[in-house]
């Protein structure tokens, strides 16, 4: 996808983002119940089956009345409480003691709150009557038919709670996608094992775990030697299954470098083999049909710029949301640090809004295999390739970071 | 906690807030496993335990040459890949290669990138050499001892990553709170039955249920009659285990609103038992010890509204979270119309970042029962009493919604 003149210069980040926005489709949705749907994408619109509400409800705790009644003493005939269904038709001079959200008797009344009477057993006082009808009239939220939720919609606990108060109870929503993850390296060894000299701990696989938690996904992990038989035999289990295969490291060019080998193996169709990002050169986009699959560079901060990059915008369009631009406009809050450097640079942050102000503060990073940044950061500040350090105040791009 | 001599005022939304920052304590703390901490609040400060990175590691893919050597023909002596650890001496005219990630072999080294040599056989030769040594050298991300992650730190993915690193698999985190929740109402069924005339929906189960995912707590929740009896042997069944205890409805002062009585048998304290908001006038605030209850108003969008000021700020400070300002200053899109109303308000509004601004879309909203808004309403906008309406382009205070 990215055009053939172009295959000798490494893509930028937004052509890797355009090219997977181009190439990533909605994943098939299917009927959820309620409490499995909380923060997915419905693929339907929702209508109110009936008016909402569906009845005259009693918007206080009080007395019904009719409403052409002019009497200031009242005789209370019933008491109507929440869930109650007691239709009657009410007489000048009577009165029905109503809860809140009870339904009204018939039509043509009105509530009196119980703050604006006195009752003594069974005769009622109004002191005090206004125009309030203090009635919650059918139909005055939305009416039958009437779209509540479009299609397209995240849903929020909000609209989980319109969902269920309509009796919508399984709503269409995007199934969430199947991720398998390998970690690859000889080095690694995983986080409480004590490396010998050489080694370390395998950090990536924490990372994108806790990643994928954020959109509710918990991926396949296996940690894999560089050794191509092995990791064949991982994905041979499991291909048919999984819309994102992520492999953690053997990205690069190297001759012990297997991801492509690995995945061209595979059937995959290699869209990006390098990119002109830093940190994040060594990066393989590869796709069949509609799986897409990554090679991530084994740097951890690489490894985190990838993630909330391209994956990112992977997982997003697999939801069923539209492109959306990850970008945001920052002021840099102190001044950013950095040589000249030929390659667009993705550098740690934190931001926070001061004053309606989107405020960042770039964090001190010695190279991609150093993570110290990683405690604090929650952006990644877009610096241009060429451009050599930012002034304080100065306004840039930033992605907020999960 | 709210004065004596206001006790006839009904507090304002900051004054609930105040107090709730007073009384909730963080809940204790409890190593736990890093891919069950994400999200949580780190409650111990972690310190690098060895020089980060602990050896000298190859930046690239390359040959490892002695930096004072200045001949341009090597010999290819031994092959150090990643995980590898094989010390030597190099001797002039002397070269290892050595992968990305690989352990150098001594100090006073270089690494030439693969990309700058002609390698035939045994024999390298150097054909463009810089003064980049290509080396991540030991500790110069942090060196052992140094704070790495501050006490309080809120462990996102990147975070969780860098624990992974250095081997902290088990941070102290604060424990979940657990939670139950009780719908109260006699006209309440579930979201899958059909309702008969007078009994609507219970959505405030979904909602909160919705809502504490967030916070990734899963609570106990029972539909409960309005009858004391039968809420009595719930909560008693459950006292001494709860956080926070969830009634729904039943909270204002209507005599079948038993919420107040109930949270009194079990020897709670009640703090606040009615508000100045709208809507969530009937709110009762509670405490025993630690333990915290909210009598929250039946009505779905003051539910909503009282779990986003007041169970937001609880869970918080469970957390171990500083007492932090819910509200944003941001602008509004379009005008807002309401009626001057004595009560501060909370407004559904849909909220977005716009050319680095925060622009809010007052929703249309006809009571406190009516959810419809909830479909797109990611923001409450805070209108002041008395006020009477605002123009597009006000500055006004808001809370993003969960």
């Amino acid at each position: 996808m990215i055009p053939q003149n172009q295959n000798r210069r490494a893509p930028s980040a937004d052509e890797i983002i355009a090219l997977l926005n181009g190439v990533c489709q909605p994943l098939a949705a299917a009927r959820t119940p309620l409490h499995e749907a909380a923060g997915r994408v419905l693929r339907e619109p929702v209508c109110a089956p009936e008016d909402q509400p569906p009845f005259d409800r009693s918007a206080m705790d009080g007395f019904a009345i009719r409403l052409d009644d002019a009497n200031l003493e009242f005789k209370i005939v019933d008491e109507i409480r929440a869930g109650d269904w007691k239709p009657r038709e009410l007489q000048a001079g009577e009165a029905v003691q109503i809860s809140t959200g009870g339904a009204l008797p018939g039509d043509g009344l009105q509530v009196v709150m119980k703050e604006n009477v006195r009752v003594a057993g069974k005769i009622l006082t109004v002191v005090e009557r206004d125009s309030n009808r203090c009635i919650r009239f059918r139909g005055e939220d939305a009416r039958a038919g009437q779209v509540l939720v479009e299609s397209g919609t995240t849903l929020t606990p909000g609209a989980l709670a319109l969902l269920a108060s309509i009796g919508h109870a399984k709503p269409m929503v995007t199934r969430l996608p199947r991720v398998l993850h390998l970690a690859t390296g000889n080095e690694i060894v995983p986080p409480e094992q004590t490396p010998l000299t050489g080694q370390i701990r395998d950090s990536n696989s924490v990372l994108v775990r806790a990643f994928l938690r954020h959109w509710q996904i918990t991926p396949q992990q296996k940690r894999v030697p560089e050794d191509e038989a092995a990791a064949k035999s991982e994905i041979s289990n499991l291909k048919s299954e999984v819309d994102l295969l992520l492999v953690s490291g053997g990205a690069s060019v190297g001759e012990h470098d297997f991801t492509r080998r690995l995945l061209e193996h595979f059937g995959f169709e290699i869209l990006v083999c390098k990119t002109a990002l830093r940190p994040g050169r060594p990066l393989i986009v590869a796709r069949r049909g509609n799986q897409i699959a990554f090679g991530l560079p084994g740097n951890p901060l690489a490894h985190f710029v990838c993630l909330n990059l391209f994956v990112r915008v992977t997982l997003g369009k697999f939801s069923g949301w539209a492109a959306e631009n990850i970008f945001q406009p920052g002021t840099l809050a102190a001044k950013l640090e950095s040589g000249r450097n030929a390659r667009e640079t993705f550098w740690p942050a934190r931001s926070e809004m001061k004053s309606g102000e989107m405020k960042l503060t770039p964090l001190r990073w010695s190279s991609s295999g150093d993570l110290t940044a990683l405690a604090l950061a929650n952006s990644l500040i877009r610096v241009k390739a060429e451009s050599s350090g930012l002034a304080a105040g100065a306004v840039v791009e930033f992605v907020p970071t999960i």
